[in-house]
């Protein structure tokens, strides 16, 4: 492509509603515009991208025999009444009238369609497994578009969709999907990982997310030094501390601490660590035949943060997980709550596994304005239900057994999920078995945010200077900056040649012919990511030398004009 | 492809709603699925057509300095206010609500949105021309949606929109569409007409749409037998006919005509051909200062039909045309609309040229139940305006001045529209000129109904055993078909072979491996319209032959296994 022959849309000033730093890239280098609010136009350079983005998806998706299809954007309520979506779904589902007055909806997902087709097309046990994906336009009215791509309105995601007659025929396509995915963020050139998310109602994985790390990410991502283990930090398990418990040092004794309301507090006035000092939670727990709730204890080392997910699946507490108010608690125990202690305390008390390794460790005396100093399990305070509480942290041993747990932001990119037959179920979607009997069927989804990648891509390879591609994602690989192009004839000819040699060998390439002046067309393509630049100028040619530079090269090098295009292929196949 | 790896759709049943044949086959091939009214799901082997449209239609859009962009498909109502389109555009503009309760509609084209872009991108002369395209689902909320893809109300559409300083600059892009769209559909090998629509307020032929010939069409083309010109027989000149007028040869007489209501009537009681009948129809004229319409006649001949878009552009003649009611006729003339002639009419009269041809003719006699016969103009009536009124016919002389008009019916699949400064004007879209000067863009817009292509195609191109691709639009190119290679290891083998070889040669083949019996198999490919099929059996391997039949032979051929490969790519080729 010729750069006076495109729109190159490059702006200095950075947007002042664009917070993060790929939505500020991606307006500077002249990827999208805004239309409205989470609606952005794709121009020229930022489609090429998404095009980038969408062959490979195919590619691999095709590869492992998911067969393309296209659904229509605009889904008739009655199928997602079947369902109930209808009403469960909230504001983010976009609902409209046509002309006749039926209801109609801009679909965010494509369960309810593909279930209605595939009820229809398939009816016996041999044509399954079956697994079909489109690559499309959704619509989410997000309450609050933002980040550009990152959390936009109108996007296009690859969303797949698998039927089997069985939940290991569907694990199997799960795994191929697992590793279709791993594949793909592979040739993105994207540093992601492939994150446990629920272990859901079919047991095992059922359900991952990839995720690219960037700073900017949503989801704390915990992740093993030492092998493949991700998982998100309210999913991962934190492992029992290794080791016996250390013997008590010290007696039991009640110790003033006034007006301190937090373990912070305690901990400056005793000056201790804040894991010497254990915290009590006091939530509802389950209720009774009376519908009543009696109120359940969780204890914690102080430095750790409950995990409500985890919490929440204990037999005993209640669902959904809620605090104890103030009130309740001085009924029960007679304090406030930062005076609560495991010590004597009236109620089921669930210790998290570190508070357990604890010895000689402080907590509140259940008598407001003292804690209780050198505490130790059995010989002061019960120690019957010990439980997994807390979310993990940076230092945590792996869940897996092996290394020890990172953790990272990350964007979520991708996700994969064994349905199993709730929508099948609900939809009567059936196929005959080997014994001629009706089987429901049991289904798997799998999603990519196509357009969100473009984002993630950005927000992890940056620098001052703007984006830097990912080779397989750059709008262009190669830039070729002619100086003065338009006054000289060498050097217009030298970069024509070039040119058409690269084009001819199927390398995607810009040719910058642009009367501008040589910082600008610096700046420019620098902004805008390409990876790979040749930069031709009288002087230079003289003495039949160009120069190359890589995007993250931080100085170029001299080439002899005849080996610049050998130079260039070299660079691009490693 | 392996046929036991994708979705082979194909039903027996002609589905009840699907009037028109590319609809019948659509389904029964198995290409598409109906969702709602309107609304369809491409099937794997459909979408496969859709993207060899959507290729062709980008590799030629590129190729003449088109750049592709990609815009939302929701669109803010505020721009469609700018335009005043918010208000004139009618039910078909499907209007929707966001979770704020702001406007926003479905985009049906993308005027707007591309304008707003380009007035806030563009600031020089020095930039255009540029033209931006998009391949794009839209969606249209048609009053009746029929015909399938034909008149759906989502579908894909090709929209291009360019941007100019003056008129000559647009008027040679316009140019350079009209050439590309003609090698977009000779290349989708289909049988089109580019055809004049509307001469428009900028002069010249400023809009042309390009249809595909076929008996289903909603239009009707006229096209000369010698030339390439056509146009919509609405659009067709009706030259005057050649030669002198013939004298007279009778004189006038009156003559009683009872009951005669139509030209029908009269030519049956009198014996006479109806070219030798004129009609009057009488017509409001143009509004007077006051605001009153006098009547005006227009003559025709008997078998001739009125055009009501070339009467409305006659001087004199009320904006849109309206025929005078029974009653204002009474009052003006004294009979009834049946009985009117132009002898001694008291209004404005305008010939047609055909009519103003004719000599000893019979027309009304302005007294009910009574005509004139032996009339000659100038004579009996006075020849004042003569104009073009009528419709052209078959067998009319081509206004081109080359060869006669045939006239088929269109399905218009594109079309090309100088649009000038009516959007850029209400929105405001300018740029400098060479002399620093703020002037208005001129705009012309491109359009291609991609998938309506894929049924039109379809229209053209199908016998009674189903579609007959033309081989760029198949979905596969080839068939390989295996009679029992799930029992017989030399088929299979054999199969394998040549479906590796073509697949390696980079040829779209679908290789029939169900275990299927041969006449289902026979049945679908032909039903899904591929256009070589290569059946290979155990007989036929035994003395190492194999059958090859293209999709349009009435008879197979024996062709040697080791030849085979080297046939089919010779008919690829050709």
């Amino acid at each position: 492509m010729r750069a006076s022959k495109t729109l190159i849309a490059t702006v200095k000033e950075t947007p002042a509603d664009a917070e993060v730093i790929s939505h500020q890239l991606l307006i500077r280098a002249g990827l999208v515009r805004k239309l409205a609010s989470g609606l952005y136009t794709w121009l020229p350079a930022g489609l090429k991208v998404l095009r980038n983005v969408e062959k490979i998806v195919r590619e691999e998706m095709d590869a492992s025999d998911a067969q393309e299809l296209l659904m229509p954007v605009v889904q008739p309520a009655e199928l997602w009444q079947e369902t109930g979506r209808w009403q469960k779904y909230g504001n983010e589902l976009c609902r409209l009238k046509d002309r006749h007055q039926r209801d109609f909806c801009l679909g965010p997902t494509h369960e309810e369609v593909i279930t209605d087709l595939i009820r229809n097309e398939l009816s016996s046990y041999k044509q399954l497994p079956a697994n079909f994906y489109q690559i499309q336009t959704k619509f989410r009215d997000e309450v609050r578009p933002r980040f550009g791509l990152m959390r936009g309105r109108e996007f296009t995601m690859k969303d797949a969709y698998s039927f089997h007659a069985d939940d290991d025929c569907l694990k199997a396509t799960y795994q191929r999907m697992f590793d279709t995915y791993t594949r793909i963020f592979e040739r993105l050139g994207l540093d992601f990982r492939a994150v446990i998310a629920d272990t859901g109602s079919i047991g095992g994985d059922a359900s991952h997310e990839f995720h690219v790390l960037a700073d900017s990410g949503e989801d704390d991502i915990a992740f093993s030094d030492s092998s493949d283990y991700a998982a998100n930090v309210e999913m991962a398990e934190a492992l029992p501390p290794a080791g016996e418990r250390a013997a008590a040092g010290q007696t039991m004794e009640e110790v003033a601490t006034p007006n301190c309301k937090s373990v912070s507090d305690v901990a400056s006035l005793l000056n201790i660590e804040e894991a010497t000092v254990l915290k009590t939670l006091i939530v509802l727990g389950e209720a009774d035949e009376a519908g009543k709730q009696p109120l359940v204890a969780l204890v914690l080392r102080g430095d750790h943060q409950l995990n409500e997910i985890k919490a929440e699946k204990l037999a005993g507490v209640g669902t959904p997980l809620t605090m104890a108010d103030d009130e309740q608690i001085k009924a029960a125990i007679g304090c406030s709550p930062g005076s609560i202690g495991p010590v004597a305390l009236p109620m089921t008390t669930i210790i998290d596994r570190s508070a357990a390794h604890a010895s000689d460790f402080v907590c509140g005396a259940n008598k407001d304005g003292y804690h209780l100093q050198g505490v130790n399990w059995q010989r002061d305070a019960e120690l019957a239900d010990i439980a997994d509480l807390r979310d993990v942290v940076a230092g945590d041993p792996s869940p897996c057994g092996n290394g020890t747990l990172s953790i990272k932001r990350g964007i979520e990119v991708g996700h994969i999920f064994q349905l199993g037959t709730t929508y099948s179920e609900a939809m009567n979607a059936t196929v005959l078995d080997q014994n001629g009997k009706q089987v429901t069927m049991t289904m798997g989804c799998y999603g990519i945010g196509v357009s969100r990648i473009v984002a993630a891509a950005i927000e992890q390879n940056y620098d001052d200077k703007g984006i830097i591609w990912p080779l397989q994602l750059a709008p262009y690989q190669v830039a070729i900056i002619g100086l003065n192009n338009h006054k000289s004839e060498a050097v217009s000819e030298a970069c024509e040649g070039l040119y058409q040699r690269l084009r001819n060998q199927g390398v995607e390439v810009i040719y910058d012919d642009r009367k501008e002046r040589p910082g600008i067309k610096f700046a420019d393509m620098e902004l805008m990511g390409i990876p790979h630049r040749v930069v031709i100028g009288d002087r230079g040619l003289k003495e039949s030398m160009v120069e190359y530079k890589g995007r993250r090269d931080s100085d170029s090098q001299d080439i002899i004009l005849d080996q610049i295009f050998d130079t260039v292929i070299e660079k691009l196949a490693q």
